[in-house]
């Protein structure tokens, strides 16, 4: 059997389960990020590793900063999901020897620049040719205080959905310069207890089940109050992915206070809720032609 | 300019030099691993990645599990270089969607068992696919005494040196099936007051040189002292690479102590006094025909 014909979850699952998994592993395989307990008494390392390869994520003739960007907002944006902070970054970069040194100071410059706003330091790299295409692979590294410590598996029936920002059209431009939702995440669970959150970069219809599935819940989502980026449509908010925005499972009594302090905290950032968690149905959520998730699933 | 054009140490001078480093980074880019200072008041956190790459580290037809191997033991080899103790790993995987998954599958083999050999959890992976050739980035996240953390940079001029094992004709099967020194580095910081260290894995001739400058000292060494894997001669032991051996820098007022009770410890690993540090020579090191660099460099 190829690789192709595995779903990417499957294949994770497969090959990962029978991985190593300390007695000190908080979350990891499945979770945004890696949650591990050390020494320290008060917060958890949190890591996280992700990629970019040209003809995957980026195209030869993108900007070699946006490039950069990209590669090191990625694993940010899982840092979001789990309300952690980022403190160090490790670069690998795989790179054919006839780059041109230019591109690579240009792509240097985005990553630098994409952790400076995070205020990480970039403090290790290794350089590879590669007969290939270029591909940067980001190491993160963090903490989070434990009791702010967020994943997918927390959420619970009853519990109101949230979306930061607008979804869709997201690889017209978005993609490559998105700002990872570190900072409302982190006001976030300094302000409310959320239950489960997750940042969304494969698209609403694949990321909210996986949500789902993590918690043991089923969703019930009104797709007609999805936030939409000008020119996008439903469709679009639901499948396209590279959105890079939150979303997250709170107890609806917050509702209220929660809508009018994020105004007044983020006020250029739509905050939206868009359903809500419920009791795990017994129908599987159904795949639809247009190959997203069945939305108006009820039990 | 193209990046063949430049010679990698120079490439990541160059790239790196702006790169924000906080004030808790102890060491960074250049050292073999990235050493910081968290809130852990006794140990520092350390921080490595490296990549194997299809056409560049192993060729097609090699065993996957080999590969795997490979991988997880070359980040753990530059641990041993700073006498860090590894405790987790991320691991980025760039596949051709073509590719077998019974090949992936022995490739998790083989990352498996060098983790499991030194307790390293997998915490956490990334799959993408590429157009390109396998690629394999792992990053390793562990801890060392403050006290026990060694670099390349504390070589003292009168210092003995030291390689572990035997040089030369690595590529033919032992870089593929190397074990990295972590047992004997952990034990000599714990027995003596080791100055400097470094993992061979680009060949003495070229990683010698490097933890002399990074020492700002010169050196001296015995080539015919040098202790050659069965069927190398001394150009294989010093420029092939790949030997994964440690190479070490002492006072020489141990030199007895530490051979005696070596040798009592490791009785089937080689240790070999091969030289030694002196003040740094105005005479640069020369490069000789072989590409290696002049060895009988006296002041």
């Amino acid at each position: 059997m190829k690789l192709r014909d595995l779903r990417e979850d499957r294949l994770l699952d497969q090959l990962l389960s029978r991985l190593p998994r300390g007695k000190s592993v908080v979350a990891g395989m499945g979770d945004d990020c890696a949650v591990v307990e050390t020494m320290n008494r008060d917060s958890f390392l949190v890591l996280k590793t992700d990629c970019v390869v040209e003809g995957v994520h980026f195209f030869w003739g993108t900007n070699a900063r946006d490039v950069g960007w990209k590669a090191m907002m990625r694993p940010l944006s899982d840092f979001a999901a789990t309300s952690a902070l980022p403190e160090f970054a490790l670069i690998t970069l795989m790179v054919p020897e006839q780059t041109e040194v230019r591109w690579m100071k240009e792509l240097y410059r985005g990553l630098r620049r994409a952790a400076k706003r995070f205020q990480v330091s970039i403090v290790g790299g290794e350089t590879s040719s590669t007969p290939g295409p270029i591909a940067i692979s980001v190491s993160v590294i963090g903490f989070v205080e434990k009791r702010r410590a967020i994943s997918r598996r927390g959420g619970k029936p009853g519990d109101d959905l949230f979306v930061t920002g607008r979804l869709g059209r997201s690889l017209e431009k978005k993609h490559l310069q998105f700002i990872p939702r570190i900072v409302e995440s982190r006001w976030l669970t300094d302000n409310f207890s959320i239950h489960a959150m997750m940042d969304l970069s494969d698209g609403l219809g694949t990321d909210l089940p996986r949500l789902a599935r993590a918690s043991k819940v089923g969703f019930k989502i009104d797709t007609k109050k999805l936030p939409l980026t000008r020119g996008a449509n439903i469709n679009d908010a639901i499948s396209e992915g590279e959105d890079y925005e939150l979303l997250f499972a709170i107890s609806p009594r917050y509702n209220d206070r929660l809508v009018r302090s994020w105004r007044r905290k983020f006020p250029n950032l739509p905050l939206t809720r868009i359903g809500s968690l419920n009791r795990k149905s017994k129908i599987e959520n159904r795949k639809l032609p247009g190959g997203y998730v069945h939305f108006q699933q009820s039990d």
